[in-house]
């Protein structure tokens, strides 16, 4: 297991700056008021294919050698990662293969297969993904780029604290949602060498807190298929996320779902931008734990924009 | 009747600064290639009050004396007027009055009384709402602060085109919604003066034609309540800002509900911004027009993001 380092985010940051937005720092007032905290919302809503995810799968898909890069790239994925991947091959031309569970969003499988990427569906089950992720990696000799548990796609998440620490002075926190671990992984990575003394808080929802309940017991534990209106997190840890879970994060606190969707509709009303539910996580939290963040300069990750506006969470 | 002009312009600027954002310009690559236009919108979604009616009302209740504050403002107002009235008054600290219909969006009422401006409910008819306002002034002796009709309140919206100006180098149009001018005017009051080469394009539902009726008739016609999803729009030209339209406007484009509705849904999915319907459409009209706008350089006014998120327009 290859851990990445702060040069590799370095370089995945010149590596993918072409290919992504620098995103913008939002603030407001009304939600600090109701806080008592100062909050920075680094808003990768606004990124490329609309996630944070554009940066881990543009830093795997550029540093392909040519070889390598001419059979593709292959993923399987619940929602952005695959979208994201697709967007980075298409951006270097390369053939791009998603499997996706049959029952993700129809907005999803679309705006894969909008950016040049091949959808195959599995069933919705850990077993159904890996036999038949099996196939296309075997059919297509295509290189796997994981949604998290690789260390190219940590380095590449890792330059969006990079950015937010530029953007943003005197920090305090960091507030990041988890699913997989790959955003906070990166956050680690990153703050862990550029301001060691801020804090970062992983916020999970109640009914997928897998990482809550590993991080209690000192070792991964997974769920199969948990439920939750923050559909983004319901994946586990591995190794590679676990390694900077379990050294640089202060605490992982968790929201149940009415108090994600309240969060997610908050913030819509408020702030006047479109976000995903798993984006909604840390304001949850935030809300549901005034006193560790009360007085405190907390930045807030902003995941992805990705959402089925037929199908909000609050109809 | 006063004529505001550039002079007036930079004084207000000057004199709301401190009350009003300098909002974000935000592009989309994705509608670019769809209109094969360069849009640059103007996100006043983004305003305080989220609605650029801020800088308006800011410009009247900052420029009273003492002696007219302290007997405060009153306005009768569909919406984001009313709001922004409450919202400025709210900031120096004077009393507001809203006259609104009974039949304003929950949300929009709500809104003006956390500001803390007082509602005061009228039947959804112009003569019901100039009884009920003539009432109201009556009791309070408060200044009347109209929606639109007012050089101050021309030469507050100005500000938004004149930031435009600064923020987007070398534009050839310019479109925003029309309902009772304010806007257009605002914009045609600045753009005359700074880039006068600019075209300025006028945005109206279809099903509330009045402003580009009045503008091919060469009067104002008004009409008694049209009914349209665009609600800010809902409003006739008044003696002041006809003034500017005639002038400087180059056409007023109109679209129909269904294409409203869907560039909402299009600007929403597409650039993650949450927007009214009436923001929506200048967008509409430049998709139903793509030979006025191809390879120009376009600024696009979001006028505001007050919306319900209960009721959206496309469920």
């Amino acid at each position: 297991m290859y851990i990445p380092t702060f040069g590799d985010v370095v370089a995945a940051h010149e590596r993918i700056r072409p290919y992504i937005h620098r995103t913008p720092v939002l603030t407001s007032s009304f939600l600090n008021g109701l806080t008592g905290a100062e909050l920075f919302f680094k808003c990768e809503n606004f990124q490329k294919a609309a996630a944070f995810k554009a940066r881990g799968a543009s830093n795997a898909v550029f540093g392909l050698t040519d070889a390598q890069a001419a059979k593709g790239v292959a993923t399987h994925s619940s929602g952005n990662h695959g979208l994201c991947l697709s967007y980075a091959a298409g951006r270097r031309g390369i053939p791009c293969t998603v499997v996706m569970p049959r029952t993700a969003p129809q907005a999803k499988k679309d705006a894969v297969k909008g950016y040049g990427g091949r959808v195959v569906e599995c069933e919705p089950s850990t077993s159904s993904r890996e036999a038949v992720f099996a196939e296309v990696v075997a059919e297509t000799g295509a290189e796997f780029v994981h949604p998290y548990n690789d260390p190219r796609v940590i380095a590449g998440q890792a330059t969006c604290s990079r950015e937010l620490s530029e953007q943003v002075e005197g920090l305090d926190a960091v507030v990041a949602p988890i699913g997989g671990g790959g955003m906070v992984s990166g956050t680690c990575l990153t703050l862990s060498n550029v301001s060691p003394k801020v804090r970062i808080y992983a916020a999970e929802p109640k009914q997928a807190d897998d990482a809550a309940r590993s991080f209690r017991a000192g070792r991964i534990i997974a769920d199969d298929a948990p439920e939750t209106v923050a559909d983004g997190l319901k994946v586990p840890l591995k190794d590679l996320t676990w390694h900077f879970v379990q050294r640089h994060v202060t605490d992982i606190l968790t929201a149940e779902e009415d108090e994600i969707v309240e969060a997610m509709k908050l913030i819509w009303k408020r702030m006047k931008i479109v976000m995903e539910p798993s984006s909604a996580v840390p304001l949850a939290t935030i809300l549901k734990n005034p006193e560790v963040f009360r007085g405190k300069r907390v930045g807030v990750i902003v995941t992805g924009g990705n959402v089925d506006l037929d199908k909000l969470p609050w109809m």
